[in-house]
């Protein structure tokens, strides 16, 4: 990070005229007089504002015309040490940090406006202080992608690290993670790690932290209270459940969406509570089954990414179903509509796909709900065609599940099997 | 309609035997009693059971092995006189509803027991005899389909009929049509009609009417209560708003999504209330614009079908997206993630689109929420690379729109213009 990290044009020149940089701690009169400390900015939408952390803890963005002084303060806030060692607490649990990227492990700042690239377990403590009291945070940084660039390979490496700590000390793990495709990622790791011993929580933030109110820290400490406190095993979600920073969710890895483009509370465990709310710093235990129906750990961290996923709707041309068959696809999971139905020009194709050997399997675009295939005509010829009903899986968590299924099997008993063997809670029963 | 539709095997058999056919008022001695009239079958799950309709309306499914007995009672209750004419009220606002299928149309049922394949006005207004209350219904048959086999040569002839009653009598129309892709006709309808000055409903059901307690009913007095009372125009789905029967919803027609395979209240408007409500007959309005922006009625009924709508995920593959451009498509609507992301592996794909001169259009597979393109270096990416971020355009119906727009025009500057120009309250301001 350098001292002007995100500024150009008009802003950049405003902070070197006024002799200040980031980390300062700065006094400004505008519409009225602020104080706080000159943030990097990581929103690139304009030249015109700064932006600076007030003691509340708020970024506000300030528009340079309508600045009429800045000076710095004369005390310095602390900025923390990045090389400080935190001690360990013998007492606390031991939590295990994997860094992804995404916004969460790029920015975190909280309260001392220290940002830095990726997170190390220092910084990480540093700028979240309540988390050493939880538990020992140990962090480790794996790649550092936004989460719309993860692709299966980075399933595969997470996979494949956690799979090393199923007999270590630590009582849970934290995957810091771009929000995008972050239960893309908890489906895999779900049946990739099914029975894995201890709870694994996805924590990002939907707010950068160059803007008011940043969730990141209260996600990261609600996981760290749900996996010390929670008792089980499975693969969790764990974002704001709401606007508000009252309740933190612990949403069923192969249950949940995002299904809000920027708020805080933007995930859903689909048809039902989530699994675990933590409140005031409380566990509130919802988990109707065990997570996983395998008691015993055994890695299958295979995949095939031959699976294509057809969301279905009129004037869906069949020709480019055709092209996904002849480009050798494995699997094809439709998102029908309604109780799961495809319109009858599809059938033709369709028969081509089941002669070559295809799986097809059914979700519905309505994301709620069950599929059910015997109630109407349009239902039973697709049964009659080779569709597997796939109950109320999820289209993306149907997509993942082919990508492993197929990656583990070619056979098309045993991938029929699987489909509808309920491996990590990705159906409601 | 035969004496026996939808029983085969072993319970076609067992109403022979028992010498009683559909329509028969029986008293059924199993686990109790029960009086009810005997219903033809449109679930073709089974051979094991009758349907009953009891007294109280509901529907109810007969084992028929545990039957101890079955009798006809002496008194046949009246079935509903099909040519009956039904005197017109000329203190009564018309309404037109034409049918085009799906559940609603085919099967409606109420009270008397009586199901039709199709609606006539007459056996729609004895049906539902409410109905005759609020409004002088006419009905016409524009044709028969399940929703799912809708395609847009359908949406077209539904909005050539339409477009005939622009200066007619009616104070609203209702279209009888399957939910599965309600939503996509009804975008259809808004933008190729905008400006029409009358109110249109689309009404549906969720539940067929040979099961318990269907929703046809309740949908279409809702529908024609709002039609007659909420003095404005647009296009609407109205359904029940949750499970009880006291509230239907009138959702905007760009702005609504079904969202769950099964429930009555299915459909949502997505990210804010329903513009109406429909509580206990009274009409709550919760519109904030007007539905057009345009005030004229100046139809517009073209469409062109070679719009792809791509839903990107981890593993998508680029070539997936090159079979499209090479397909000779017009238009393409990505349901990126998040914001509005797609991963960086397409970008070369995305620029061949461009230089192909094919519209793109960014949506956000959340559902919910704003796409917003700025925040991030994906973004922004994407942005140079020619994509349009449309708002919180609902992806089916950005898809929709596309297919309308580039019906009308083949200049880009236009589409692009067309596309973010607010015709039929597609998003939100």
């Amino acid at each position: 990070m350098s001292e002007y990290t995100g500024y150009d044009g008009n802003s950049l020149e405003f902070l070197k005229k006024n002799q200040v940089v980031i980390g300062d701690s700065v006094k400004i009169l505008a519409d009225i007089t602020y104080s706080g400390i000159i943030m990097p900015r990581y929103e690139h939408s304009d030249d015109k504002h700064i932006v600076l952390k007030l003691k509340s803890g708020y970024n506000i963005g300030l528009e340079i015309t309508k600045i009429e002084k800045i000076e710095k303060n004369p005390t310095k806030e602390v900025i923390i040490e990045k090389d400080s060692k935190i001690e360990k607490n013998e007492k606390l649990p031991n939590i295990l940090l994997l860094s992804t990227g995404g916004t969460i492990a790029s920015k975190i700042d909280y309260r001392t406006g220290a940002v830095t690239p990726v997170l190390t377990a220092e910084e990480l403590n540093s700028s979240v202080p309540e988390l050493a009291k939880i538990a020992n945070i140990e962090a480790k940084v794996l790649f550092s992608e936004y989460s719309e660039n993860i692709v299966p390979e980075h399933w595969l490496k997470i996979a494949e690290e956690i799979k090393q700590y199923s007999k270590s000390d630590y009582s849970g793990i934290i995957i810091a993670h771009g929000t995008d495709t972050m239960h893309y990622t908890s489906s895999y790791l779900s049946f990739s790690l099914a029975g894995f011993p201890i709870p694994i929580a996805l924590v990002g933030s939907q707010r950068s932290s160059d803007r008011a109110s940043s969730d990141a820290a209260l996600n990261l400490i609600g996981a760290t209270k749900f996996l010390t406190e929670c008792n089980t095993n499975g693969i969790y979600i764990v974002m704001h459940q709401d606007e508000n920073d009252e309740t933190i969710a612990c949403h069923i890895g192969t249950r949940v969406r995002k299904n809000h483009t920027s708020k805080r509370g933007a995930f859903q465990t689909m048809g039902d509570d989530p699994a675990f709310l933590v409140v005031n710093n409380k566990i509130h235990n919802n988990m109707k089954t065990d997570y996983f129906s395998a008691q015993e750990f055994n890695p299958q961290i295979k995949i095939n990414e031959k699976v294509a996923l057809v969301k279905y709707h009129p004037g869906y041309e069949p020709s480019l179903l055709k092209n996904i068959i002849d480009s050798n696809y494995k699997a094809i999971i439709f998102e029908g509509t309604g109780l799961g139905h495809i319109g009858k020009n599809m059938y033709s194709i369709v028969k081509i796909a089941k002669e070559k050997g295809i799986f097809m399997g059914m979700t519905s675009q309505c994301i709620d709900g069950r599929v059910r295939m015997t109630v109407y005509e349009s239902g039973r010829d697709l049964l009659n065609l080779g569709i597997i009903p796939l109950e109320n899986m999820i289209p993306e968590t149907a997509l993942v599940k082919a990508m492993w299924v197929t990656g583990n099997t070619e056979k098309m008993d045993e991938i029929k099997e699987f489909m509808l063997d309920r491996i990590a809670s990705e159906f409601s029963i």
